[in-house]
């Protein structure tokens, strides 16, 4: 079993890496394989198609970023909006980070297989809607919280969440295009514009 | 000559569609060829390589769109604001056309490109850079005559006209992923609350 699982891990980790890197169809199964060190012949035994190799990557990788998401975003030592903030600099420094490890900025895998290929595979598709609706979901119930808390002129809540998170997506586009993490840094000034947010999380000292 | 000219604008025709729907990577030369009704040994006589084709079908793209986004930008008798809005309003009624022409939103090619090989290919990085920065400036001009004018509260007019092709960018890709040309419905209300507009153009009747 340790040889079965190794050569699985493998796949994965080489497809992560591979996916994320270049897109989800300029690495054939075959370099897949060669890079993850794995006989070719062996991928169908682990995964019934690329899709489903696709669809195993986006798991491994939301499962990754939710842990994270969720250790921001409801940190109830926080009050909600600072835990925005702090989710967009943990998102700049993580492509900081990448950027340096890589040479290249490659932004968020979910956005990139939205633009490659939502519309060419429905199960794809499916997964990254969920996967957004996620990501939806928790910024909109620290919304709610600083709503409740009157801190912010928005009426639709759900609307506001979507357009922090479509936000945040764009200016990723850019990051990876100019191939500069620090364009991230306008992410907070944003939000609070996005947001009509009525207590700016610290005053000037001259207000 | 005829003949020739065909065969290049058939090998383009085809490229801008494939590439499109489907991306940069997916379909192949021959894919391309065999769709434009061109034998695959002719394409080198036109185009270097791939790479050489995908810039051809941005420049393509680019010169289009630049026409429609000057016309409606740089419209004189409208007010600075509303062109604004008209520019949204015209990227959601293309892309509700899209879609009802192919079943499916498939976004903006400058946009998907970015994301799916900005970051393999220098060449067009490049070009897709020119292509953003030409459209933040059209948009910054409209900014600073809205700002002239005492209708804005934003004080970086560079990085507000980014902000607001940012957001752009990102509904779109919400509008891909959920095959929803509607969503881009908010682009204008997030478009006041990035430029912390003073004057909304149509005041509420019981202000």
């Amino acid at each position: 079993m340790g040889r079965t699982s190794d050569a699985r891990r493998k796949i994965l980790d080489a497809a992560q890496s591979l996916i994320e890197l270049r897109g989800y169809s300029a690495p054939g199964v075959a370099e897949i394989c060669k890079t993850a060190g794995v006989p070719k012949g062996s991928f169908y035994y682990f995964f019934e198609s690329k899709e489903a190799l696709a669809l195993a990557v986006l798991d491994e990788r939301w499962a990754a970023q939710r842990r994270d998401w969720t250790r921001v975003l409801t940190d109830t030592t926080a009050e909600p909006l600072p835990r925005l903030r702090r989710l967009f600099e943990e998102t700049e420094a993580a492509q900081l980070a990448g950027q340096q490890d890589c040479g290249t900025v490659s932004g968020c895998i979910f956005g990139n297989l939205s633009l490659e290929i939502s519309n060419q595979t429905e199960a794809v598709r499916e997964r990254l809607q969920q996967i957004f609706d996620a990501q939806v979901d928790m910024v909109e119930a620290v919304i709610a919280e600083a709503l409740a808390r009157g801190e912010l002129g928005v009426t639709d809540v759900r609307e506001a969440a979507r357009s922090v998170v479509a936000q945040l997506e764009g200016q990723v586009l850019f990051a990876k295009l100019y191939n500069d993490a620090r364009l991230l840094g306008t992410l907070w000034t944003n939000c609070l514009a996005l947001l009509d947010v009525h207590v700016p999380e610290a005053p000037a000292v001259d207000a």
